[in-house]
């Protein structure tokens, strides 16, 4: 059985390395050459809304999913006529666009921050007016690791922020800013029959707009926490009628969640998943597409993962430290690229946070 | 970095998904251009003692080892002259022959049944006086999965045993039939500074001489027991100056360990610890002939590794037992062929033992 990702990034990489194990076999569409899933499967270079491509792409497949969230929603509805896709083109579309990503949340009564859908200057201003500064003006599509997103702490910022837009940009979002206390993201799998599991809540600490670390289960989420975040997560997933793994990242403020976004794929904050839990992410997400039984998501210790940026670190440091993973994705080293992850695993904090911090010495980052 | 690996089997492909992790690419050399490894690598088609097939192979690679213990020393040997091979081709080379691994254990005072080394049945027949049936005639080269042995159980079989020989055969070995209580297996890695990390004992059982499961750690395996089988391999892996994984297969009698024999690579009865280790065999072979720090062998919780034999079972069947893992190779079904393993991890015998229950009903095996 072969089957399809849209997208051959790291996230496609490590589907393919938990799918053949499986017996599955892969193929790709990316629209470069390098894609670090070309390892692990066929790579097609081709463009997403190119109809050629994407039946080359399809021709022969069983089944087809993406790894990549601003796929064109078309892309997916034209390989969909023939072949079952998953999550679906509806449920996708529905979370690259902000603003009804955010009236999904409020149809569902899950809160988020205050949000006001603007165009142009003047109403970005108008829309200040009522959020009071700070606010984050953020564009509706296309926005990931920070970019798309703008602070505006003072009005006299704004003339500044909107001339930094692209020429055309797409509509934009003014939202309140939220004092939170954390970020922290809840992982789920929802399989066909429409059966779900939980990964834990996780911690997600970032530097720049970039994930630096996350850490699973995160530290203090109580049982009432995690419930919560399930019920609001379940929500979602049934409103969208979704098959897959999806992340949502939620601002934690005392016991309150309020979400910030969803992921429909598997996600960054879900890497860990690899090591540390029973069954992981991109496995959970092939057996759901698939129709097969979804494994445990349950975690196996404590993990944290710590996002390799820039230049890979030396591996024999890194392996060297107790409960260290090291993933590298095969990308060409770049400043502040993301090109791997290390994931740590102990058995109690305290030995946890003594690997980290060989970790840390060992993968300064650039 | 490229690794270069003789034999494209399911070792090759298993080594192939524990190095892509590590930024690893890899090469394969086999002589089935239909190998489990092609999914995961490039894959070279050839016999391993055609020199242009080797050179072409070794091109450009920056280490060597092989996951088939039947490649030719000599190939090992042509390729070491320009690039670092580990294992070393004279490792290899000792337990290839049944004779000279004997004269290992014995020069090293590790016990094993008693052998005498003949060629026809005239020195057959003599040797029987000494050891008695039943015994077991063994050719010397090119053995594996009960293939290359013969039991004689009285003097009158034997006559029917040489006709089944091979036209020309290897020398033959004929051993004392040993009376054990069981077959269990230790497997370690040696780096090449000489640091070596042992994983647990792992109790084997076998089906028409095809290991049917391996239990890790065995069950009732004393500490004691442990660090007898430790000290065994220890000695061995020193006197071949090994780098890599290597497993030692005894026959236990009591609190005695019998050498049964060595296989210079990952192995069957190590499958397990895909999950059920803090790090893989596939992934410690790599470190180790790489010259990276090795990472601990301790076991996660209980494991049992299931060897799929023939067909694939359906796979909605075994992937709802609890914590069981699925690994398919890629290989068409044929009867008595492994054509992967399940793994099944649980935290308690009885867990596992369920679980286990469930995996042979969904199993049924050809």
């Amino acid at each position: 059985m072969t089957v399809g990702v849209l997208g051959g990034g790291q996230l496609g990489r490590m589907l393919g390395l938990a799918g053949l194990p499986l017996g599955l076999r892969f193929r790709f569409l990316d629209t470069d050459g390098d894609a670090p899933a070309r390892q692990v499967g066929d790579l097609h270079v081709g463009q997403y809304d190119d109809p050629v491509a994407l039946d080359a792409f399809a021709a022969g497949l069983d089944a087809v999913t993406f790894e990549f969230e601003n796929v064109p929603a078309d892309a997916v509805r034209r390989i969909a006529r023939s072949l079952p896709v998953q999550p679906r083109a509806e449920a996708l579309e529905t979370v690259q666009d902000r603003l009804s990503e955010k009236r999904l949340f409020r149809s569902l009564d899950i809160p988020t921050p205050p949000f006001h859908p603007v165009t142009h200057a003047a109403e970005v201003a108008a829309a200040l007016e009522v959020t009071g500064c700070p606010a984050v003006l953020k564009t509706r599509r296309f926005g990931y690791d920070g970019k798309g997103q703008w602070i505006v702490r003072t009005k006299a910022d704004l003339a500044g922020i909107m001339e930094e837009l692209p020429k055309q940009p797409d509509s934009l979002l003014l939202e309140g800013f939220v004092q939170f206390d954390r970020e922290v993201s809840l992982i789920a799998a929802r399989a066909r029959s429409g059966e779900v599991v939980f990964y834990p809540l996780v911690e997600n600490r970032h530097e720049g707009g970039i994930l630096r670390l996350s850490l699973a289960p995160a530290p203090g989420a109580t049982p009432a926490l995690q419930s919560l975040a399930q019920r609001h997560v379940l929500r979602i997933m049934e409103a969208l009628d979704y098959v897959g793994v999806l992340a949502v990242e939620f601002f934690q403020c005392g016991d309150m969640l309020l979400a910030n976004e969803v992921a429909p794929r598997v996600h960054n904050s879900g890497h860990w998943t690899i090591e540390g839990a029973e069954t992981s992410q991109f496995e959970n997400h092939l057996r759901a597409i698939l129709g097969l039984p979804l494994g445990s998501a349950a975690a196996r210790g404590l993990s944290t993962m710590w996002n390799v940026l820039g230049a890979a670190p030396p591996a024999k440091a890194v392996l060297a430290v107790p409960g260290a993973h090291l993933h590298l994705y095969d990308k060409e080293p770049r400043s502040g690229r993301k090109i791997g992850h290390i994931t740590v695993c102990a058995d109690t904090p305290e030995n946890l946070e003594e690997s980290l911090a060989r970790i840390r010495a060992a993968a300064p980052q650039s």
